[in-house]
Order: structure tokens, then C-alpha cells, then sequence
């Protein structure tokens, strides 16, 4: 069910700066905390509708109701006594935990650069003609703030019904694809964004607010180019926050189990900041950027501008997964805990519904901060009463507290966000842990973080993805392959290369190819059989193709004859008369029709003609399929027509290990014939080898047919059609499709 | 070795209509030959110079020129009397066939759409004053043909300089991804747009010049708008010429043995259509649309506007990546046939480097035609002396016959083009046979197709790409799996659902997952997990620590006894002051610290408390790895979790079948520790079964330790380490990577 829950106080966006350190995370929060009580509400309503089913068929409306409206469930059963000292103390700790203490969150920098980007500064220059001397042009933060407010709700509209389609088209696993790496390279980059993007408070320098690719470097590079305008005030009372917040989190963190709670410092120095600047006057003293104005109260319901949906897009398409996916993730620790189940899908549809709705009050895009969730469950909070009373607190906190904070330099308010960055940027340190790990995911880390930074968070992230998805594909396209034999009296096969005192089977050859076969890798996979083997089969064939011309020619020219018992020179076996063969492709040789005879040779013995046929000193190859758990039609085609390279160089093809259905694609695409029997195939290498040793024995009794050169009269064109037939139509798989193009 | 070949002469790119008929594959095929024959003569080269390195040091650097310059190597050993005669016949084929007969080819309407989309003729609109009495604008064709000619040369440098950045950086394997599926459903997709385009010239019914995403529909929509508009005499010439052509061409294919050479059905019909058209005067009097001026002589080299390169990015990669395609495969016809090798890379220089040439000479972009590559090979063509004879007919028929050409019908030509598209369209009948073999690769087919024609051929292509990938990568992330038992009295294991009378081991669930575990699965192998064993771990031991929890209250309350025997209830068996557990979450109750004491409880007995504990009915899970080809760090640490979950419910996992470097990775990512030994590791699944058996038997000689219940008092606060370590820090490895987005 994906009730909107009780999004009711829709306060407005403040100053942008501020944003970070007081605002959004509230909402969200709250968000969150109530989904969290609305599962438990709802799981406590399915099992005791369960029990009662029998009994309530009228009252089934009412559940639909109550389904939709899960306040309606609880709120009649609301233990006072219990729960409301519980709700109210969690409540009001949440609340001033959100009011005071804003760690930085991924969404609003996503968001921000958003605003920033569509409605720059320099869209709202105005001439100043307030009675100065000077005309200079003048920000209109006015006009400036309606329009991020409405930019950020139009984003906020938009984040919604993405979600929500997400949610309805069942896309969920979406978030499975944000891998760890992905995501720390991802913060990492968000963090030098943040960084850059405060530093310019810090040290009070404007620049112009670039947006699209390499804007954080154009900005840095700007902000460093008119380092010269730095305000010393600013760049004073920011250093000096930023040394004392790191100093004081340092000895929070060193002394955690020694000290009761853990010194609010952002608090304590966010009061004497603002104490420093009310007193020193440092606005009109120094020139220091001062916070001014804060806008309060709230904003009544609009329509945000649809029209600038289309500019947003891919933007919003990056939010609303990565807003979904941090709430999710939060989500999941309690309900590993508390022993329910989340639905992804339905996560979706509910924050879809949270944020349309939202998008029409001017509120910020909804998500989750895991650290005021934790204060809001140890702090012992029972129900969205918690939530309702954490929300109350945050209002009271904008609507008085706001004016006193107008005092308060920017650039604190900067410092105290760098100072929370540590965490972020500490992430560096995973890189050569993962290197050592895993390079591939080290480079996944290293990828994704420069594109954000090079890209923007957006384009970064979805750079990142599908960068991790290519990954995925070339992993699968470059397996690990392994010539096998068998550990001596055992029926373990291992690498030849990687263990000692390995036995390769007689005239066997054995290959593991550790992955499925499709279209990117079948290339590959014949390169591994080719390498396994120690020749390859098309030469192999095509230079006995020559020599069997060859010699054809020769018995024609009454040079040799070809008798039941073998070939004989009549020259003798050192006969000149054989032109010497210097491996010259010469075509006119091979276009020689050659179908008057057709002669069986032993390729393994010397022959008459001093044509080069490399060696094949294997019978058979044993592959050892294992680890192949999927086929696709290019996949299987490959197969086969390397079974049939090998069987016209009388090499058999064994298949081991095939799973099941692995074997069944192969039935469905046509992979069996008179010539590629359903008997190549063995449960394990070892049966195949086994049944490879009788074989051999049982024919060392006869007299090997291989070691007879005969003379076949009765089947006259075969060879031509053999080599029509697999040039120009078997040989290649992946070529044939590609020859369609060229047609 | 990546020289451009002999394009020596560069002829202008004709009118648009004529030139997917007559001219552009000329130059292709001319690349091609010049390739074939190049690497012929390299191989030469090189087996000569291996024999005569020892006694040429001195002639080495003509050796580098002659690398450079192959016409330096092989044209001084030209075997004018063998050659020659084969050359000339093979050339002057080739060039009559070049000239006369051109199926369509996929690079030529790439290139066509890339310059109708940058140049339409809304461009070159003027005001008519050529002394008629209606003022009305016209098209500047002269104008027109000169800024497309620009705008094709400049696609033809980008394509080079693309194919050579790609040759460079070694990515010829990019090819590989371009699978048959996705090359039919690419084609036919080019054939319909193919169709649409000539289908207006048949009609002679003007449409604008769409481009972009949905062009192709909105021509067709608007060429049946305009339907009324219809020449009758070009739709007659144009339907009969379909007509008999196909209807020839289906003779041809069916007597294909009985007749000596196919019938020229184009050339005749072209002839007699020519001569009609001149002879009725077809265009004064039936306001026919004829071929008018096909312009003569050729352009002076000139600069590409590369402002232009920018506009046509996405297309020119398109372009270079087919172009490229094409040419490779059929390339390896001939290399597969001839037993040399094509280096892929060095194929994409080549080309790179032939296309930057060519981009100087208003050259088109170059690829590879199979059939006319057949006939100089069939025709016995040698070397690259055919080649230019073929260019060389080709050039005369462009200056001569240009002119006798010119009354021609257009509507004929584009006929001539339809009646060849058949079978690109028949390649629809493959899509049957494609869902009963493989369904995924049917539903690349589709897709590359529908898309193709959405969003045109360029974006279709990629999008038909990376779709092809990301089934990959669904393939690997959804794969098969089952719970395996043994078939009796062996040691082999199938599926417990396929097959019958298989034999599951008493207390042990067997698990085969057919796929790397990455961090795309991680949650789908979690999944099959907790399918296989029938129970879900993590709540298991949620259950049982919240009913030891409601012993240790009862023992505080002195309601129960805890002994060395057991738990002794102090009010019997139906004892009435236990609340009736009916399975709520109330918060509470997880809340209540209980260290005081931890107690062994026999989970399978009947319990003190009512608390609904799920039964474990296995003490051993092995997993059949022997289908990981690769393990990512997410997996690593899952698997790790998973080992660890069950550990804490008295479940212990075995691993068998592993190959080597998968535990290798195990053990780079820290997978082993004190809990998670190698002993754990079997080489096959029968071995581990064979130890557990073993294990059991063992046990059951000895007082199983889990039938009693014992006090210990020792180790006061580790179970509530263990809740606290395994909730927030080690419960889904996933999530944790979320939460730093939301701390």
C-alpha cells in the first residue's frame, strides 16, 4: 500500500547554503520514519485480519480504507500509557537532532546543482538604485528564490511519477546494480562537489555558477583565480570551525565509550559564531557574508511548472534511484531487525505518491538519513506519533530560531558541513584494499568517481552504471580457461598449468572453458581450443585439402601410384620431379579441379609430397562444460560447427558435465545430427576419459585403418562439395550474419 | 601494415537515387580487392624475408617501404603471362557488374540519412525566374549537391579518424557485439527505411525530409497523405519493373543449376526502360520523374568542413563500426579459404587510414560488397592489377553511359532497389525460429528492429547494442539453479525436481547456482538459498533469540528453572501465566536488555514458551559452485554473510567444486577466518556428503550435546554482540554500501 502518509506541514525550501544543515533532512526523516511505523502497522494488520477473516466479511470495506489510510488502524489502538512518554521523548530528540545537526545528504546536492544550474545568479541581476552612489548590478534574491522553489518542486513533482511508473513497471532490481564500488566512487565524487561548493563560502569568492560537464573544475579553477578577493573574516572564522569541529569529532570518536553523550559540536559553535558576528558586527565591519534572512512560514499549494520537466530529466531519472536506493538501504537494516520484509516495488509506488504529492507543496525531493533514524528507534520511538512530534520540533525550529540565526556567517555554516566530509573522503582509502581484492571493482571505484566529478552527479552516475553492467559483460566475455588432466589414479581433473605431476590422457586433449558461450565470446572460445589443442583445425584441413591435390596430380602423372597397400613413387622416396613446396599460396593450385579421385592418407607418417600438414597428435577433445550455464543461438551454432572442423580432421569432440537444460537449448537449436551424436556427451570428464581408454584399447587389436593409404574410386565430388560447403557457408558464425550486411 | 590502398582516382558522389545503384560499391569493392591482394602479397613478403634475413640487412629499409608500399613488392614480380590474362577477365567482370547491378548497402543509407538530415532540400529553396509565368520557389540542386557532397566527405574523414582511433587503441573486438539477432533485426530495419525512401521516388510523390527519432513514420504517414499526388507513369514503370524483376530473380534462383549465368534482369530492364522513356518522352509528357544530369568528370582534392564533426558524431560512430563489420567478415571468407589470418585492429587502421585519404577526394566511405568480392575471386582475379581495371570500367561507364542514362525514370531505379530488398525482408521468417530456440535472442531481433526504425539506424544500432549486453548480463543474473540430490548408490547429483527417485542426505540441503555471484545477484542467490533449505536464516534467529528471551524472563521470574538437564517449568507443562504469543512485533519486548544470561536451547523439541521458532531441519548446506566463473567483492562478502547467518543457527555451509582462482579471490577479499576455515572446501559434491555422512555417524556414538539445555553463565553480554554486530554491521553487504549515502 502506498498511502503518502502524513506529509501535512509542507514547509518551504530555504536559503540555499542553509539547505545542507538544517532542512531537508527532516522531511525525509519523517518520511521515513513513517513508512517505518506503516509497515509495522501493516503487518500487524494482515495478521490479525487473517485471524479474523472468518468472522469479518463486512467489515472488508473498511480494511480497503484502512489499507489506504493506515492511520485509521493505529490511531484507535494507540496505547496511551504505553507509547506516548516513549513517542514523545524520541520524538522530541529526533527533532532537535534534525534542527541542529545536518550531516550532508547525497539528494539535496543532487537537487541543488539542479536549482543552481536552471536558475543561476546571473539570471537575476537587476541594477541596484537603492539610494548608494554606486549603480552596480545587483542579485534579485527574491525573484532568485521563487524560482529555485519552483524549479526544486517541478523536481521534486517529477522524482514522484518517475518513482511511480519505476514502481508500476516492477523495476525495483534497478537498485541491485549499484554496487559498492559504484557507490563509493559515487559519495566520493559528491563530497569533492560539496567541497568545491563551500569552499567558495568558506572563502567568500564568487564565481560564475557553471553547470553541465567539468563545471566543479571550471568552478574550482575560478575560485582559485580570484583567490585574491578572499574575505579574511569569512576565511578566518571558517578555518577555525573547521579545525575545532574536526578536532572535537576526533576526541568524540577516541572517547566514545568514556563519555555519556558526544559533544554537539556544530551546536556550540554555531551559537558563538553567531554571539562573535552579532557582537563584532562582522557584516558591516569585515564585509563577512552573513545568513540575513531567513524566509519563514510556509509557502500554499501550486502547480509546479510542468514545462520544465523536459530539461530535468535525466537528472531526475538519477535522483529518484538514488533517493529510493539510500531509503531502502535504511529501510532493510530495521527490517532485518525487526524480522519484516520490504517490497521494493511497493517502496517505489509509495515514494512516487510522497513526492507528486509533495512536488505540489514546494517540497524538496523525500528520502532517508539513516543517522536520525537510529536516534528516533534507540530513543525508543513506537509510532508515526514520534514522527508527527520530531516534525513539530523542526517547525518551531524555522519559525523562531530562524531569525536568530541571521547574524551567523556563511561561511561557518560552510565550515561545519566540510568538517562532516572526513567520513566521505576517507573512502580514498578503500581504493587498494579493492585493488588488492578485486581490480576490476577498484576500477569501477576510480571510474565512477572521476565521471562524476568530470560528468556531474547525474550523467556520473549513470556513466558509472552501465560502465559496472559492461563489466559484468566482459568478465563473463574473457572467462578463465584450463587445459585439464587428471591428478595420477584419481578421477580429478586439473590445470596442467597450475598443478605438478598432472597426466594428459593419450591423444586426448581436455578443456574447461569457465563461462557461457555467446556471441561476444565464441571468438575467444575458439581461440582457447586452438591454444589447447596446439593447431588449428581450418589450417589443418585446408593443408591436407593441398597435399591430397597434390598427390592427386601426381598419380595422375603416373608419378605415383595408388594401390590398395598405399601410395608408391615410382621415382623412389627421393623424387625429384616434386616441385618444392615453399608454402606459396598459389591460387591457381588451389582452384585445380581435383574431383577425378579421392585418396585416404596417414597424416601422421611422412608423406610423398613435401606439403607442410601440421601434425594432429590428438584423437579427440574432451570439453569440460561445467561451468557453462547459458547458450545462445550464436553460441550454439559455434559449437557446432567446431565439432564439425574437428570431425573432418578425424578429431571426436566429448562434451562433459553439461547441465540439463543446457543440454535441452542444444536440442532446441538444432545442435544434433547424424555426424553430432547425443553419445559425445558424458556426466563427468572422467567418464568421458574412461570410455576415450577403451575405445583406443579395443582398436589397438585391429589393424589401424589410419595406417593404410587407400584408393576410393565410388564417391567422386565429395571433396569439392567439403570445401564449398564450410568456406563459404559453416565456417563462421558470427561472419555469416555479418556477410548479410554486405550483400 | 595500414597503407590506403591505390584510390588514386576520386570520383564525385553522383545524385543521391543513383548512387546506392551504380557507384558507391565500386569503390568499396575496390578497397576491398586492394586489401585482399595487400595481404596476400604481405604474407609473401614475409615468408620471403624469414628466409632471406640473414643475407638482407642492408635491404631493410626498402623492406620498410615496401611494408608501406606493397605495390613496390609485388608489382616488380608480376607474372605477366601467368597473371595478366586472369587479371583483366576477373576485372573487366567485376567492373561490368559493379557498373550494371548493385544490391543496396547498409553504409550507403547510413550515409544517405546522415546527409538528407544535415542538407534537405528546404535548405536550397530559391524564387523560380527562369522565364516561366509562375513564380514558384524551386530547389537549387546544383547548390544542394555540392553542400552534400561536402557533408559526405567530411562524414568520411570522421569515420576514418574514428576507425583509426579505434584500430589504436585496440578495440576491434567491439565487432563481437554485433550478433546475429541484432545484425538481422538491424537489416531489416535498413531495408524498411530503404523501402520507404524508394517507395516516394516510385510514386514520385514529394515528402519532406524527416530525420530524428519516428522520421520514418512520419514519411511514410505523409507519402499516403499525399498520395493523390501520384505519377501514374512512374508508378506503372515502377510496379512492372518490380514485377518482372522479382519475378526473373525467382527464376534465376529456381533454375540456378540449369542456366549457364543468372539472367541481368536490372541491365534489361534498365536498357528497355531508358529507351522508352526517351522514345514516349516520358517526362514532357507524362511529367515523369527521370534521372535528368548525372554529373561527369571529377572533384579537385579539397578540406572537409570539420566544423561539421559535431553534428554528426553518433551517426559517424554508427557508420565506422558497420563499415567496419562488414568489410571483416567478409574478409574472413576469403581468409578462412586462402589460410591467412586478418588482424582485426589492424584492419580498423587501414581503414581509418583509406577513409581520411579519401575524405580529401569527396570520397564516400568504404566498405566491403560479398558478391562482387565472389566474382573477382571466381573470375580468377590475382592481384591488385584486377582491381584497377575493375575501377577502370567503372570509370568509363561513369563518363560514357552517365549521358545515356539520363531520360532514364528514377521511379525504375528506386524498383530496381525494391525488387533487391526481399531478402533482407524474408529474414522476418527467422524471428519463429528464433523464440522456439533461444527466446531472449528473438526478443534482441524485435527489438533492434523496432527500435532501429524509431530512432533511426544510427541510435537503433547502439540501442540494439547495449540492450544486447544487458541481456548478458539478465542471463548471468537470473540463472538457472537447483537443489540437487543423489541419484542411488553413485556419486553423481541431478536436480531433486527433474529427475526421479533422487536421493536428498538426511540433514543436508544441496544447492547449484549456475553463475558468477555478483553484485547483480547477490540478492537472487540469497533467494535461492532460502528456497532451497525452506527456511529464511536471518528470521530463524530473530525467532529463537526473541523466545530465549521470554525463557531468561521466566527464569528471572523464577517461572522456569534453568538446569544442566534442562529447563524445569515450576508450574507444569500447560502453564497459564505465559502470554499468549500471537506472534506481534511489540518493540518493547526486542528492547528489554538481556544479558544477565545465556542458556542452549534444543530448537526442535517443543519449547517452554509459544513462540512460533521455525523449525531447522538440516544441520548442513553445500553449495555446488562448480558454475562460479567469477566473483565480485559484493559477492565475496555475501557469501561470507550467508556462511556466517547459518553458522549462528547451527547450519554449517560447504562449498564444492570451486576451481582454483575463485578461491584465490576468497582468499584475497578476506573471506576466511577463525569460523570460515578451508576445511570447509570439497572437491567435489560427493566428497563433502561423504564427510557429513562420516560426521553424523561419528556424532551419533556420542550424547548429542544439542538434546540438552544448559546454563552458562560465563559469557554474560555476547548474545547481545552478536544481535548488535549482525543487524547493523554485517546483515546485507549492499546495504551498508547505501547507508553511507544517507549518513
Amino acid at each position: 500500500m502506498a498511502a503518502p502518509g502524513g506529509r501535512s506541514e509542507p514547509p518551504q525550501i530555504p536559503e540555499y547554503s542553509c539547505s545542507y544543515v538544517v532542512s531537508r533532512p527532516v522531511y525525509s526523516e519523517l518520511a521515513f520514519q513513517q513508512q517505518h511505523e506503516r509497515r509495522l502497522q501493516e503487518r500487524k494488520t494482515l495478521r490479525e485480519s487473517l485471524a479474523k477473516c472468518c468472522s469479518c466479511s463486512r467489515k472488508r470495506a473498511f480494511g480497503v480504507l484502512k489499507t489506504l489510510l493506515p492511520i485509521l488502524e493505529w490511531l484507535p489502538k494507540y496505547r496511551v500509557k504505553e507509547w506516548l512518554l516513549s513517542d514523545i521523548v524520541s520524538g522530541v530528540s529526533t527533532g532537535l537532532v534534525a534542527t541542529l545537526q545536518g550531516p550532508f545528504p547525497v539528494v539535496s546536492l543532487m537537487v541543488g546543482s539542479v536549482v543552481l544550474s536552471m536558475a543561476p545568479d546571473e539570471h537575476f541581476l537587476v541594477s541596484s538604485s537603492n539610494g548608494t552612489v554606486l549603480n552596480t548590478t545587483m542579485i534579485d534574491t527574491a525573484a532568485r528564490d521563487i524560482a529555485r522553489v519552483l524549479i526544486a518542486s517541478a523536481l521534486t513533482l517529477l522524482v514522484g511519477i518517475i518513482q511511480l511508473i519505476f514502481g508500476g513497471l516492477q523495476i525495483g532490481f534497478i537498485v541491485r546494480y549499484l554496487a559498492d564500488p559504484l557507490v563509493g566512487g559515487f559519495t566520493t565524487a559528491a563530497a569533492f562537489q560539496v567541497l568545491v561548493s563551500q569552499l567558495k563560502i568558506v572563502l567568500n569568492v564568487s564565481t560564475k555558477n557553471y553547470n553541465g560537464v567539468l563545471s566543479i573544475i571550471y568552478t574550482l579553477v575560478e575560485i582559485f583565480q580570484n583567490i585574491g578577493d578572499t574575505n579574511l573574516a569569512d576565511f578566518i572564522a571558517g578555518l577555525l570551525t573547521i579545525v575545532v569541529c574536526m578536532a572535537v569529532k576526533e576526541l568524540n570518536d577516541r572517547f566514545r565509550h568514556k563519555i555519556p553523550v558526544p559533544i554537539p559540536i556544530e551546536v556550540i559553535v554555531t551559537i558563538i559564531a553567531t554571539a562573535i558576528s552579532y557582537g563584532a558586527n562582522l557584516e558591516k565591519n569585515y564585509n563577512a557574508g552573513i545568513v540575513k534572512s531567513i524566509p519563514r512560514g510556509f509557502l500554499p499549494p501550486a502547480l509546479p511548472s510542468v514545462s520544465l520537466f523536459s530539461e530535468m530529466l535525466a537528472a531526475s531519472f538519477s535522483i529518484a534511484v538514488v533517493a529510493y536506493a539510500i531509503a531502502v538501504s535504511v529501510g532493510k537494516v530495521y527490517a532485518t531487525k525487526y524480522d519484516y520484509t520490504i517490497d521494493g516495488n511497493q517502496e517505489f509506488i509509495a515514494f512516487g505518491i510522497s513526492n507528486i504529492f509533495s512536488g505540489f507543496f514546494s517540497c524538496f525531493v523525500a528520502t532517508t538519513a539513516l543517522s536520525r533514524t537510529a536516534v528516533q528507534e534507540s530513543t525508543g520511538g513506537k509510532t508515526q506519533v514520534a514522527g508527527i512530534i520530531s516534525a513539530g520540533i523542526v517547525m518551531i525550529a524555522i519559525l523562531a530560531l530562524g531569525k536568530l540565526l541571521e547574524p551567523l556567517q556563511k561561511s561557518v555554516l560552510a565550515a561545519v558541513v566540510i568538517a562532516n566530509l572526513k567520513g566521505m573522503f576517507m573512502q580514498v582509502c578503500d581504493i587498494p584494499r579493492l585493488w588488492r581484492q578485486n581490480k576490476i571493482d577498484a576500477v569501477i571505484w576510480v571510474f565512477t568517481c572521476i565521471v562524476s566529478i568530470i560528468l556531474g552527479l547525474d550523467l556520473g552516475l549513470l556513466a558509472g552504471l552501465v560502465f559496472g553492467l559492461l563489466t559484468v559483460v566482459l568478465r563473463v566475455q574473457f572467462p578463465s580457461w584450463n587445459g585439464l588432466g587428471s591428478i595420477p589414479s584419481t578421477d580429478i581433473y586439473k590445470s596442467t598449468k597450475n598443478y605438478k605431476n598432472i597426466e594428459e590422457p593419450q591423444g586426448v586433449k581436455i578443456l574447461r572453458f569457465s563461462s557461457p558461450i555467446f556471441y561476444g565470446n565464441v571468438d575467444g572460445f575458439k581461440k582457447c581450443i586452438k591454444s589447447t589443442v596446439g593447431f588449428d583445425a581450418i589450417r589443418v584441413y585446408n593443408k591436407r585439402l593441398k597435399a591430397l591435390r597434390k598427390i592427386q596430380k601426381l598419380i595422375k602423372n603416373g608419378q605415383l601410384r595408388a594401390t590398395k597397400n598405399g601410395i608408391i613413387s615410382d621415382a623412389g622416396s627421393t623424387n625429384n620431379a616434386f616441385e618444392p613446396d615453399e608454402d606459396t599460396e598459389d591460387p591457381e593450385e588451389l582452384d585445380t579441379p581435383t574431383k577425378e579421385i579421392e585418396i585416404q592418407v596417414d597424416w601422421n607418417s611422412e608423406l610423398p609430397v613435401k606439403v607442410n600438414v601440421p601434425k594432429v597428435p590428438i584423437h579427440s577433445l574432451v570439453l569440460d562444460c561445467g561451468a557453462i550455464s547459458f547458450l545462445d543461438v550464436v553460441g550454439v551454432r559455434s559449437l557446432r560447427v567446431i565439432v564439425k572442423e574437428f570431425q573432418r580432421i578425424d578429431v571426436n569432440v566429448y562434451f562433459a558435465s553439461l547441465q540439463d537444460y543446457v543440454i535441452e537449448k542444444l536440442e532446441q537449436c538444432g545442435f544434433f545430427d547424424d555426424n553430432i551424436r547425443k553419445d559425445t556427451f558424458f556426466l563427468t570428464v572422467h567418464d568421458a576419459i574412461l570410455y576415450l581408454q577403451n575405445q583406443v584399447k579395443s582398436q589397438e587389436g585391429q589393424d589401424s585403418i589410419l595406417e593404410t593409404i587407400t584408393l576410393i574410386q565410388d564417391c567422386k565430388d565429395t571433396l569439392e562439395l567439403i570445401e564449398t560447403e564450410l568456406t563459404e557457408e559453416e565456417l563462421d558464425v558470427q561472419d555469416e550474419a555479418m556477410r548479410t550486411l554486405a550483400s
